[in-house]
């Protein structure tokens, strides 16, 4: 049998998806499995998606422009006027997906085996995505009991090195729900400029936002102009992960310019999605505000019940719809595994993600896990009963 | 300004990348441009298309599983099996175009700076494509005067080395129009498994077939099952480019695994693609006769047209829609950016694809252009006018 490239070989995978298939397993056994493993969350999308569908009238489906349709970017002004973000459309590039925005962010920002520093733990896919752009992921350990705020300035300069290129935040972050403040985004401003470096900053969960104040976007912050890459998406926002349509945005024209041609070579974003994105534009702030309180409530009700279970502790993160947990557990991997394959309370049992693989330095985050609270209270509720059985019962339980 | 990566700037960038600026302003000026050089049909999607829009019925749109819905790829087991592959659902990988699927058989199939060999004149996307993902092409070239038949499978011997790791084809051929015989593919065949390596076909033209037999696919070259994978697209099928919907097929499950991985990192291909294109498999083959009859009625039209003008010569290409033509200039590049520029015959102009960046040889192709005859018979008669005036005046005529 011909083998594969050793890269390909190589190239690391999300700890979930080894789960998956026990997952599988535990549906074709009557299993009723919640998932509180992925961000994929139970609301319905705004009228104006459902309804965009309905109004396509054209006769086939062309390509777009590679940069996105203009009317879509120009629309999409509007969306960021909104949150304070004053941009034109020659600084988007429309992505077919913020994983597909990272992955030109990388590219454009760093040649082969070159470096970036991203803060721990970070969302596993950053790995496999820098694995194919052949950059390496340098982390920097944010703390669990400082609710995984910046890690102090000076750790990321103790690892800059001549390949190092730039900083990759995420904010909201997932798997953390952490928000950034002003003074830390302000102490990046001044690492990057010392250090000519990047800094690459996923927004994607900027509606997702439990605090008082505005999410600030990387693009706001003054004299980064030529340094700021946003990686953007319309997954969350309007519930559509389906749509796969993202944007790359920065004021950098040298760097749109050499981004093109990344997008180029797949010619186009999808077209339908561009259509719907752009029509979802118009969805009113009613629609985000009880999108807002309905996590919220889901956020309180898991902080509290988890805070309740002996041995269990998390934070109260303030965007996102993520939260790590620790668990009484030996090893929440081992743990996650053996909720799907030994254990069931009624038929019914969990998922969650283990956080181990959103760490890279080894040996951390072994006994937490990432629950997205993407299913309503009495599910979640159901789902923190069944955590607490199984914990009373698991052979590994520390 | 922070600079792009080197990797980002050195990107290869497709020839008529750079003309469109002048065909931008060419339209801004009020002139009517006849676009042959892109691959953007004229004709309607099947109505299975356009009605499948308004069959959606979920409330949002989700992810679906990163190597593509199982609906789908149970679906698109009925659309081969028709054109006589037989496949299962587990080798397929549903991807967010045919670019896409490409860009994964080549990183499955290559470690970082090994080589391919491709049969030039190529599409020029491969040159980007290649360079993402840190291979390089190898051309061998086939020749004009031959239609673009495979070229002395010496030619491909000669040219392998230990980094060689794939041979990569298009059949039917974007940009030459040629349909590789029975005969080809088994020398093809003999040269892979000689040399250890992988066939790497791309089938996005397989129902633009004007010749009296079935286009043969590479999965039905017997004794190659683990060192096939072919590139398939809806794009050009159903004329909707703009759904990003492609297919990366092969029987070799450890490269399924490997390339898993890597949709993986892009969670999912578009969904309602997916929903579109599955419900495309249900077009009735009239559609299709319908469209080869027009195209080979375009083919046939622009074939007697070009060699009637003096100079100017192309061959009847069996498959695609595109088709290369020697011109009596001195640089095709630079005609057809005069045609933009300099040109008009009562406001009205064209633009070709200069076929110097469907070469990697340098020199070759120099006084050729790609046409696409994706436009009606009236329009390509109008085009064909246009061309003739535009030679007779042009001051770099040979």
């Amino acid at each position: 049998m011909l083998k594969p490239s050793k890269r390909s070989i190589n190239l690391p995978q999300a700890a979930t998806r080894k789960l998956s298939k026990f997952a599988d397993a535990a549906k074709k056994a009557g299993k009723k499995v919640y998932h509180l493993n992925i961000g994929q969350p139970d609301v319905d999308s705004p009228e104006q998606v459902l309804q965009a569908l309905t109004k396509y009238d054209q006769k086939y489906i062309p390509y777009t422009a590679s940069q996105g349709n203009l009317s879509y970017r120009e629309k999409l002004l509007k969306y960021y006027r909104k949150h304070n973000i004053d941009i034109t459309a020659e600084e988007i590039l429309v992505t077919a997906s913020g994983s597909e925005a990272l992955f030109f962010a990388l590219s454009v920002a760093c040649d082969l085996d070159d470096e970036i520093i991203v803060p721990e733990p970070f969302y596993t896919n950053y790995s496999t995505i820098a694995g194919i752009a052949g950059v390496n992921i340098i982390p920097v350990t944010a703390k669990f009991e400082e609710s995984f705020a910046l890690p102090p300035i000076e750790s990321f300069s103790e690892k800059i090195t001549d390949k190092t290129k730039a900083i990759l935040i995420c904010n909201p972050s997932n798997p953390t729900g952490y928000v950034y403040s002003e003074k830390e985004l302000l102490e990046l401003k001044e690492l990057c400029i010392k250090h000519n470096l990047f800094l690459i900053s996923d927004e994607v969960y900027r509606e997702f936002n439990y605090s008082e104040t505005e999410i600030i976007s990387a693009l706001n912050i003054s004299g980064m102009e030529d340094r700021t890459i946003v990686v953007d998406s319309v997954s969350k926002r309007y519930n559509t992960c389906g749509l796969r349509i993202g944007a790359f945005i920065t004021r950098n024209q040298d760097v749109i310019t050499s981004t093109l041609k990344y997008a180029q070579a797949r010619l186009s974003p999808p077209t339908l999605g561009q259509f719907v994105a752009e029509e979802a534009i118009e969805t009113p702030d009613s629609y985000f505000d009880e999108v807002t309180e309905k996590f919220i409530g889901r956020r309180d009700l898991l902080v509290e019940r988890i805070n309740n279970i002996p041995g269990a502790k998390c934070n109260k993160p303030e965007g996102a719809f993520y939260l790590l947990a620790k668990l009484p557990v030996d090893n929440a991997e081992n743990f996650c595994k053996w909720l799907l394959t030994d254990f069931d309370d009624n038929q019914e049992t969990i998922m969650f993600a283990p956080a181990e693989g959103f760490y890279k330095t080894p040996g951390l985050g072994v006994n937490e896990v990432r629950i997205a609270y993407v299913l309503n209270r009495k599910d979640l509720n159901r789902a923190m009963d069944i955590l607490e059985k199984a914990l009373a019962t698991y052979p590994g339980k520390e």
